[in-house]
């Protein structure tokens, strides 16, 4: 067998596609909305909803650190990136199916400390945990070798479902909340010399990194990130987006994607957007979707001070954390432009949480491109956080 | 924090659902059916139909080995355990998202190869691929690191549906194909110094018990096992079974949870059983579900030659690879007596699948007891493949 390097995650997804359509032929897609290729799976549900399907494994070392986590919080993450697919599509989580391979040297108050974490989200979400498997991990990997897959099962009613290929060349682009934090407070634990989950310990006093309270909401954003279901409700009730997705990847990756599928020639259409949102979704057979492209606008980037402050200190640009840095799971989402501010409006007065318009989608470009305050744009570099290369990388 | 060591898995799954039933306080469980407890949860689907869902997480050096499987067997087996528990049920397979984590080393060739075996499986039983997370492994294991996670979605129609829950006193026990192979085959791997999964190697073909067709036959139920699917699909059509379990931990563990919600005090409703199987279920209110025995017969047991030549040979008993192996997949139910040889004759006309009747349920006793070909009965040991207790041990 000849023995070729492995690609990067986005070559594998192509690479499967091909085996996965070839796998397909016999079976019978009629309760198939859509497959993959975005946050979730769709299905026809009961009662005239559609089932929102999405699952994620989460690996010790590569998605998380005991490190800088404690069990409890590791649950909770893996349980919170579940949830952030469902939110990017409108929808309601319901079910979740949680497999964990647990390391040799587990103790039994380990095991309680991760599935309290897992517990305490399901309960706030109302999420109702109703499978899962567990087991042991590898025997090579006696202390480190942790392993969560959640399958987590949402709703949404058909006219609220949100996809990733509604956008239109025109459409403003959005943001809840702030972005970079999360990985700059991975940064940041990575940088102090030695980590510990237990912030009441006195080594970790000692830095002064870790009393100010700037800092510590930049951690805790790594260890436990936001949920913006209340503001997804928001979106998908009021029908305010035209595509939407969570930012796991860096706002400019996961804006790429929104990218790829624009329905474009579509300019007569755009008169129809009211207040309703989607009533010119239903373009005329001579729009298509197609790979179009997207402005951002530096200046208006939510970036927090302690983004800025940690950027400082360790000598990193500001915007490789707000891009490229992953983990945020905020929603990005387009909206046609006379509904751009009353949504932003609307989720800011139902939820409290900041929403800014950072951009617009356009069919004059390919791929995203980042403008500064002088009006210059600056091409944005092909990168991302990709979890499969990182680690072959050994970054 | 005190270190207090894992239980077994049972203990462990009993304190889940502590944890898990306070953090379901909130949620709304109207449209499910059944949650943790059987081979795979029900929730209401489209169309008047169940949802069955079911999750396993397969992990290298625990449930297979590279050194006994190509990739392309362990990618087809964990379909195939999935499909069991779907099985198991009485329902059918549709939709499946796929977690893997690969180790660092892993080329292009062999995730082709792994996605391959994944894919002929699902093609051959018209299973869509829905979704997936492809992720690096433990940096830590370079080598061996290979993780797989399944979550299954079958359908079935609610009169179809068979749980673990419906079995009465008096009903007996069948069984599907034949066990130990599965187990016997891995032991025989085991025990062969040099193992390789190219079967035309030197060094295996030298080995006397490779080239015995009988042998190659327990090797590959070890490899590949059977998937009981259109046995399934006679038994939940035609309403054969009042209980269900797939054989995944060896006859004698699983028949235990048969015996586990036996409906006990209603013999008198057997009267009404028919041969459409399931009339007398809806059972007065002086009955109710408890814990009841059952009686399995030793010279009924299908085993094969091929297990008690390995038996032999490797001075093991074998009984322990008939009764405590596991990984038989083969389908164990009950029925009532007078359908359960009507039973046995369809789903061997349709299937061309041997079905035994290797014993019965009881309420004179509790757990599984077994009668010898004299009459006598000898206890079954508290016993039985856990894949928990089994790596912690390190057997």
């Amino acid at each position: 067998m000849s023995s070729t390097q492995m690609p990067g995650e986005f070559q594998l997804i192509q690479r499967l596609q091909t085996i996965l359509a070839s796998a397909a032929q016999n079976a019978d897609g009629r309760q198939v909305v859509a497959g993959i290729g975005d946050d979730c799976a769709v299905l026809r549900g009961a009662r005239g909803k559609y089932l929102l399907v999405t699952t994620d494994m989460l690996i010790e070392d590569v998605h998380f650190s005991r490190d800088y986590s404690s069990l409890r919080e590791i649950g909770q993450k893996a349980m919170i990136v579940n949830l952030s697919d469902i939110a990017a599509m409108g929808g309601e989580p319901k079910y979740a199916f949680i497999s964990v391979a647990l390391p040799a040297s587990f103790y039994l108050e380990e095991f309680d400390e991760l599935w309290h974490g897992l517990a305490a989200v399901a309960r706030e979400y109302s999420v109702l945990i109703l499978g899962g498997d567990t087991n042991a991990s590898f025997p090579q990997v006696e202390e480190r070798g942790l392993v969560i897959n959640i399958t987590l099962i949402g709703e949404v009613c058909p006219q609220g479902l949100i996809t990733r290929h509604g956008a239109r060349p025109g459409d403003l682009i959005l943001l809840t909340g702030q972005i970079g934090d999360s990985a700059a407070g991975l940064d940041l634990l990575q940088a102090i010399e030695h980590p510990s989950f237990q912030e009441d310990s006195p080594s970790l006093q000692a830095s002064y990194y870790l009393l100010d309270s700037q800092y510590q909401k930049a951690l805790q954003r790594h260890r436990v990130p936001v949920v913006r279901l209340a503001e997804s409700r928001i979106i998908s009730q009021h029908r305010l987006a035209t595509a939407m997705i969570d930012v796991s990847d860096g706002v400019a990756g996961d804006l790429r994607h929104l990218c790829r599928h624009v329905h474009q020639g579509c300019h007569e259409q755009q008169a129809l957007y009211g207040p309703s949102g989607r009533q010119g979704s239903r373009v005329s057979q001579k729009c298509g979707p197609g790979e179009a492209g997207a402005l951002l606008w530096l200046e208006r980037l939510p970036i927090s001070g302690a983004v800025i402050e940690i950027a400082k200190v360790l000598q990193k640009p500001v915007l490789s954390y707000a891009l490229f840095g992953g983990e945020d799971y905020e929603l990005l989402f387009t909206s046609p432009p006379d509904l751009a501010e009353k949504a932003r409006q609307m989720i800011e007065q139902a939820t409290g949480t900041r929403v800014s318009i950072i951009g617009e989608i356009t069919e004059k470009i390919k791929g995203v491109r980042l403008i500064d305050a002088q009006g210059q744009a600056i091409p944005v570099p092909e990168s991302g956080f990709d979890h499969f290369r990182k680690a072959k990388r050994g970054e």
